[in-house]
């Protein structure tokens, strides 16, 4: 296993103490050791945003702390919910008393304890509501929205509910404008090759060389098939192919699109990747109103990438726009 | 080879094309399609900055054009230098006759272009002038400091020479910054596994599982030995016996760190190494100033990190902190 750890079971407390010393020009940690928070947080006569999930998809989840973005994360193991406490300290780190908004990815473990902290959360009168983004399309048929796990929409969401927040808008407000988000929102998944989870030592699925898996999850589950590798270019016209007609996207829309590697898919093959999405998404007369692409939803040390695109109309694309200054999304305009 | 491309001959051009379309509000072209630039540059009354090397090492070099860093940069083929040509049109998207800092690094073949570039840039009166990053310790003994190859460090060098421009110093005063900034300066590269080329689609060298190499270089250029893996606390303390005694860094200096990925290694690790590092330094009385931590100079998918030292005085820590917005950069305070 060529990873530079120390014991297996000290990972995540090792990281977070590294991340923290690092940026700590803008994030603090808490007296809850999985828990850390936007430095200035709670943010007077501000929704707090709360977000949260396992370790291993680095910059999610910690890194999209800050200004305009997250107020309070709660961490867990790697590709592992964090605890129901941890979620109930981050709603306290992140509620100035206006509410708290915790929006979050559709995994049972991270469903469950999100529900048991709400019910914490309300026996002292804390007031939390959610949004439970489903935007990787493969994971189930579209009768089934609300079985689909989140993806990299997370990120569009976040950037969405935080920036109305930061704006001044009340708890029902940030939550609608972050379930718009996440609505209007699709991805896939590519993956080129497995990863390995330190603890176990070895990859608990495996992509043979020469194949790809279109509509892998961001935990290695699945997709929906495993077909011959192909060219970039043919990459980014199957991964259109997958959610324009989920959503659907069409002619005259426009969108907003994120692309992330998985880890180790160097930059440049996302950019390659990118290009031949402009132009299809071009072709068809969907017009891209902001690109993101970079390392921005990762799985360890899986090679592939995610495509996710979001609708956008004047509120989504001022929610967009709005400056911000997280860990990992810095955004002066 | 679990690549995202096509054609692996139009892999730089297909590159450049997608990173201008996501980055338009930064870059732009230029009329050589080897040649990115801020797009306001050339800045009046302004130093130029100019950068360029070989791909594959992706945020760098093109990522870090934009306000109060690079420019314009010449952009190569997979590790291989950008043309004479490239760097000579790279210097007139940046001068806007104040002169051209040209910051790079020590490799023959861009030394070759660049010394030919200036040659050109001579016969039209353009004021060039050059530092040449020669931060990777193991890369050559200390008494032939000037043979050793340019790492990381080249980034705090485009940091500080990019801050010194913006702040109007004139082109003796940039080089000057510029220069202080990489004789402060020393990296080692760790690597734990090999990259591929895509034309050659093999890797051109291999390190076994179980095994890691001192000292490697962004090209896969050996190291000064190939030893154990060690755990991420060994690493962290082997990287600082290579570079501490050799500045020499000690008790009562201020340094900025970078530590870089290579590629394909998860942040989560690279800040479990930084940790240690962090704490290394404090034990003998070295204390850091700023910190940087993630994929900011790589070698394709190669797993591994880099660290990289500068000792950093008033000026410096004034030019570190000035606030950029580069692509891959982004600095508010």
């Amino acid at each position: 296993m060529q990873k530079i750890i120390n014991n297996p079971d000290n990972l995540v407390d090792e990281m977070v103490e590294g991340f923290l010393l690092v940026h700590n020009n803008i994030v603090a940690g808490t007296d809850n050791p999985r828990v850390i928070k936007y430095k200035d947080a709670p943010v007077n006569d501000k929704v707090g945003i709360v977000t949260g999930g396992g370790s291993g998809h680095k910059p999610a989840f910690i890194g999209y702390a800050g200004e305009g973005m997250a107020d309070a994360v709660a961490i867990g193991e790697i590709f592992t919910s964090p605890s129901a406490n941890s979620f109930y300290d981050a709603f306290h780190a992140a509620d100035s008393g206006k509410g708290v908004a915790c929006l979050y990815g559709n995994f049972s473990g991270d469903v469950m304890n999100v529900k048991m902290a709400r019910e914490l959360a309300e026996e002292d009168q804390t007031n939390v509501k959610t949004v439970i983004a489903n935007d990787d399309v493969p994971s189930s048929p579209k009768n089934n929205r609300e079985n689909r796990r989140g993806s990299a929409g997370e990120i569009l969401m976040w950037k969405v509910g935080g920036a109305r927040a930061a704006l001044g808008g009340d708890l029902d407000e940030v939550i609608a404008s972050a379930q718009k988000a996440i609505d209007n929102t699709r991805s896939v998944g590519i993956g080129l090759s497995a990863c390995t989870i330190p603890s176990v030592g070895k990859p608990n699925f495996s992509i043979e060389p020469g194949k790809m898996e279109i509509g892998i999850g961001h935990h290695g589950e699945p997709g929906m098939e495993t077909v011959e590798l192909k060219t970039a270019d043919e990459i980014a016209s199957l991964s259109l192919d997958v959610i324009l007609p989920d959503y659907p996207f069409s002619k005259g829309d426009e969108v907003v699109a994120l692309i992330s590697g998985l880890g180790a898919t160097p930059l440049i093959e996302q950019y390659v990747y990118y290009r031949k999405v402009a132009e299809i998404l071009k072709s068809k007369g969907i017009s891209v109103y902001r690109s993101f692409v970079g390392n921005y939803f990762t799985s360890l040390e899986m090679k592939g990438v995610s495509l996710t695109l979001m609708k956008v109309d004047e509120e989504l694309k001022e929610l967009i726009d709005y400056p911000t200054d997280a860990v990992y999304f810095k955004q002066q305009s």
